[in-house]
């Protein structure tokens, strides 16, 4: 059987996603669709809207084979450091092509302007090191950097999102030597479904709002996402009672930055440049979690930024926990957290090549980054009524999701 | 004018204490009765059920003329150490007399005592030592101790719980070499009244439990609890919308013990002998701080030994935040919580005499002890809804409540 292999990260899995799953599986004619997801907190440095047991449910029900938890170092992080992690782990399963949207759409671009990156590093990393130091945002310098190097005029402009997204999985593929062959499907707004799709991704967040404000599905909500994702959002909130959001970890994150030490909150993954004094300023002035970003904000401190700072302030991940992970060529273990019958069998058929662990339990290896994920999980869970944070916690400790 | 000092720290303040107030005055013929107060967190590990400023104007409408803060570092601790902070803190506001309730009910005896003490310190040490070393409670180990020399057989017996808590006292006042008098009171159970004293005393913990439960003053509150204690506790809830009991900071506590190290866990003052593994064991099975106590306590491990624990994991403070404040000769500051008219002039009075800073706004000065008093105020508001919290927050950067 043939594999492709999907990262998403979304909150939650809509539309767009499986419009992207059907095409890339036309384009590489797969058997099996691979998706590597985010644990709970997301990219950006948000809580998933509902744990990642029920987005994998969603996300099987809705055409994937197999979901692999994309390891929490990995997921809140800026670009290339979650391209390398999401590589590393559908790398780790064996899967053929790694499959990604752009804005380019052919990949022979994207090759030739990896080499032609490897040949001009010495001009691309000082410049995105400078820019990262005069404040420029990760997306912001990375733009300017490869600007530096015409990355931004040829076959593939590297200022445009989804190509650099999509230039740090080929990097990645590349620097860990996959076997993996890189893939790309257009996502352009000259086709009328394309333009769709493009709403329908660039009004998530409008909708993730909605539901959250709202507690319910709203009729915009009904409109974007896939039968499968509401349901599991209906399910997830019958047990849990809440839809996350930052908001309900807001006396957390008070405590934590009131009573920790100016050098403990220094320690943190991602605080930089004082910003330790500033969360200590504004502590005890924030209303909100939102007014305490409105607080936080400026130009340096982007709003990403900030929300990754604060998900490693609540898991208490340092900076010395991230380091490690940063160039590791082989992922320590792969997390299955959900397959269809289809993706039992590829799994079987893959079981005597993978040379790394397979984990269903998160209890069951000793590891450090296996840890580190149980300390996302428990953060995670923190706002919910602590028998009903137990009884979701169950779902760590059992074998994957089976459907 | 004359001033006695009394200790309290009970939750809340009830007729028990007013009772001890007018023995204490009529025995001392003082003009001006002051009282150092716990802050947030009692000595057996408590949060108080409300706040120390609604819990000083309870005191000042029930007779008392200045209610001082006993500082955190000062309360939550074993009994040796909580009388010196609060002598200390008397002694710095140059306060005559210092008045205690013992089962001895003579001073003199305690003050014999305390010279046969400093004679056989040398026996008296290496077994307190070993008594907690063998895992007994301070209180139990205390007890053996006195026994070992012959402290529990004459006069004042050391075994009895008002006088060893009045040894502590004797103790302190002479170590600091404080000007003040220790004076004592007799609390037997042979008057009538007195038993009618005890038997209020004794049922405090289970009136804490019932209105905690109830969430209202039930009928036996309404006996045991003076007025204006009802009218503050009243006041509190109207303000906060809850009365303080550990079951609402355990997601605060469960978070903490699931994402810090073992050796973070470890630096926490209390935490001794192992119990850090004990704690990440149990964490993830409690389902109510309730259960969680019982899954941790052993013969060594004692609830008021855990309890502390939990008061300094929930402000962050280590060992080495304490050890500084254990062998003190001066309080570093006198917070004034609340006065009189007739408690301001007595400090008018003694002001040209009082070398340490008068503090009245927790921000007014950069000491490491207030510091740590802001962290447990925080810490203890921290299940309050964050506009309640902060408003409240608010009294602390006020000067005192005058009445």
């Amino acid at each position: 059987m043939k594999a492709c292999g999907l990262i998403v990260e979304y909150n939650p899995f809509h539309n767009g996603h499986v419009y992207h799953l059907q095409q890339s599986q036309e384009h590489t004619q797969a058997d099996v669709m691979v998706a590597v997801m985010s644990s709970s907190f997301l990219q950006r440095g948000e809580p998933a809207i509902m744990d990642k047991f029920h987005r994998a449910r969603a996300a099987l029900r809705s055409g994937v084979d197999i979901v692999l938890e994309l390891p929490y170092v990995y997921a809140v992080q800026f670009a290339d450091l979650f391209a390398r992690g999401a590589v590393l782990t559908l790398s780790g399963l064996g899967v053929d092509d790694v499959c990604f949207g752009s804005e380019a759409g052919k990949i022979d671009p994207f090759i030739k302007g990896y080499q032609h990156y490897k040949q001009h590093q010495q001009t691309f990393q000082p410049q995105l090191q400078q820019s990262l130091k005069d404040g420029l945002s990760f997306p912001q310098a990375s733009k300017k950097a490869y600007e530096s190097i015409g990355l931004t005029t040829g076959e593939v402009d590297l200022s445009q999102p989804n190509n650099i997204l999509g230039f740090s999985y080929v990097k990645a593929v590349e620097e860990i030597n996959s076997h993996m062959k890189p893939r790309t499907i257009q996502r352009t707004k000259s086709g009328y479904h394309d333009e769709q799709i493009e709403h329908e991704i660039a009004s998530a967040t409008s909708i993730r709002r909605e539901i959250l404000s709202d507690r319910s599905i709203t009729s915009n909500a009904l409109k974007a996402l896939p039968s499968a994702t509401i349901e599991q959002l209906e399910a997830y909130q019958r047990k849990s009672v809440l839809w996350h959001d930052w908001e309900a970890y807001f006396p957390f994150l008070q405590l934590l930055v009131e009573t920790r030490s100016i050098e403990e909150i220094r320690s943190i993954h991602g605080v930089i440049e004082g910003l330790e004094y500033r969360l200590k300023q504004t502590v005890h002035e924030a209303e909100t979690f939102e007014h305490w970003m409105q607080l936080l904000k400026t130009k340096r401190y982007t709003w990403t930024r900030l929300q990754r700072v604060f998900v490693h302030l609540l898991t208490n991940t340092t900076g010395e926990d991230i380091e490690y992970y940063k160039n590791l060529k082989e992922a320590p273990y792969l997390r299955i957290l959900g397959m269809t019958n289809k993706g039992r069998e590829y799994i079987q058929q893959q079981k005597k090549q993978i040379d790394i662990p397979l984990v269903s339990n998160i209890q069951q290896l000793d590891d450090p980054l296996l840890n580190l994920e149980e300390k996302a999980t428990d953060a995670y869970y923190a706002p919910l009524k602590p028998t009903i944070k137990k009884n979701l916690k169950k779902q760590e400790l059992t074998g994957p999701i089976l459907m």
